[in-house]
């Protein structure tokens, strides 16, 4: 029989099945083979095509916009939200509605068009790292903003409409209804019991060792308990802290180990996968829920298509148990 | 620049893009053309294949699970949950579990493999609704159920497995995320004006006149003013009622009319298309939500795709605003 499992945080069921569960080769997912011939405004050379650069990390002695650099982040030429302006919010009859104020930048996570983040370096993917904190310390700086979504779209079946491999950061005027639930549900165990649940969720994921992929001396990777989808992974610091925004080098340098292996791994299991990840992290100039926040990070392989079951209810149908997962996972 | 709208109900917020919008040619879908070639087990001829039907309508003097019937209920061959057996809820440490009880039908919508309902006459669409209410009102009867959910995947791209137009009803022992959101977004706002906020939209919608596509003595579609998606519609009653299940006769006729007509604007607008519905129901052996909470469809054409930004913070992106893409539907 399946099993239905309860997310202590958000409250999302979900449907396990541990009857029939698939295997990795019971998959038909779209694969994604870069075809790396396109005009690509990403690559060197072609620094002209995108906006100006904000920030980059680049060779002694190049210039801005050329060749030369090793991450580039550029505003988006199409932004969802513009920078410019005073927010302007006010109701419509019974709904409300705002101007479009934010920001939308692209960090171009590397020179080369076909590399994905385990095929770097691993002090370039370190590059990446600190090139994306220090724009959220950047943005935070702004007050009109109120969250960072760190965010990035790997291959075609995870929306990435550009090859090149690159990362999103938006600035929104508002902290969206996804991470309020976090909050909300975080704010809730910390004043019934005083200790953050990712704190005790990743103490007990330490003890029972079931769904644990990978470990250093700051950073864990695992299936969580309540999976939305088939091999999503989560990976988080094992000291508490709410912010992405703040690593250490040392830290840094665990969390490019971690990602990089961990993507590596499931890149085993599902040769030319796509994937999202998703970093969550506490609000920006809003009140203390550093205390009872941990940041995060979500990595959702796209293996499956969502129906209009999962749409209608939030309640999502995992056909592979986490604990089936992490075994495959671990086995490569 | 883009406008930022808040939804009154859920409190999620969308971008809707006012400035450079989305026509419908500038949109590339997966194109739906049923191929009918492959053994279907909901064709006449082959109810062998199915579990025996639990409802059906049929002509006189035909036998059960043989063809001559019109709509056929079966059990879902495959069920996410399974109907034998007691709750049983207990914890594992922090997390929460339940075993897998529920009910997973399936309602065959007509014997015609490749019609989809705007195909069918009204009658038989009267039917198809007919028996979806009749098998609402029995699963009802049993008091382990807190929520119905029916959804309908047409189309490959919106995740239907099988050919054959069919409709899901899954009965769940706890009433889903989503719905208790809806759920308590409505309470709060009758708590606060002791009046429905579907009933506020409603007679918004029609004073604005801006987002109807259809309306009937009974029933409106209309794009909702927050839509999560281009060419999202939803179908209300505008009378107040908690529950689709109790639809009278002349209720019926009204909302195949609307359902056939909504539907068969948006694939004038968009050949071929895939899409999902769900019907938005009150739990079921709960306590009087049916005083504050309006039913309703929602209906999503497949015309994008869910990335890593929408996971992330539940924050849409729509490329074509409701009221633009309300005159492209009044336009067919």
């Amino acid at each position: 029989m399946a099993q239905l499992r309860r997310d202590p945080i958000v409250g999302r069921w979900v449907i396990v099945d541990t009857d029939d569960p698939k295997k990795p080769q019971d998959f038909q997912y779209e694969q994604y083979i870069p075809k790396g011939t396109e005009l690509c405004p990403f690559c060197y050379g072609n620094e002209f095509m995108t906006p100006p650069e904000i920030n980059c990390i680049r060779e002694q002695g190049t210039g801005i916009n050329t060749p030369g650099w090793q991450v580039r982040v550029v505003a988006n030429k199409f932004p969802a939200l513009q920078i410019e302006g005073e927010l302007d919010r006010r109701g419509i009859g019974i709904y409300d509605m705002s101007n479009g104020i934010g920001a939308h930048e692209i960090v171009i996570e590397s020179p080369y068009h076909t590399k994905d983040l385990p095929d770097l370096l691993q002090e370039e993917v370190e590059n990446y790292l600190k090139i994306c904190c220090s724009r959220c310390a950047d943005l935070a700086k702004d007050s009109r903003f109120k969250y960072l979504m760190l965010f990035r779209n790997y291959g075609s079946a995870a929306g990435a409409s550009l090859e090149h491999p690159h990362t999103q950061i938006v600035a929104l005027p508002m902290v969206p209804k996804n991470a309020l639930e976090e909050l909300h549900g975080a704010k809730e165990y910390f004043n019934y019991r005083e200790r953050c649940i990712f704190c005790d969720i990743i103490r007990q994921e330490i003890q029972d060792q079931e769904r644990i992929v990978l470990e250093n001396k700051y950073f864990l990777s695992f299936c969580p308990f309540v999976s939305r989808f088939p091999f999503e992974i989560m990976v988080i610091p094992k000291k508490h802290a709410g912010s992405f925004t703040f690593l250490s080098f040392e830290e840094i340098k665990a969390l490019a180990e971690i990602m990089q292996g961990t993507i590596r791994k499931l890149k085993k299991v599902f040769e030319n996968l796509s994937y999202n990840y998703i970093i969550h992290s506490s609000p920006i100039n809003g009140d203390a829920e550093e205390e009872y926040y941990h940041w995060h990070i979500e990595l959702m392989p796209k293996l499956t298509q969502v129906a209009g079951f999962e749409w209608g209810t939030g309640f999502y149908l995992d056909s592979t148990s986490p604990e089936l997962a992490t075994q495959y996972l671990k086995a490569v």
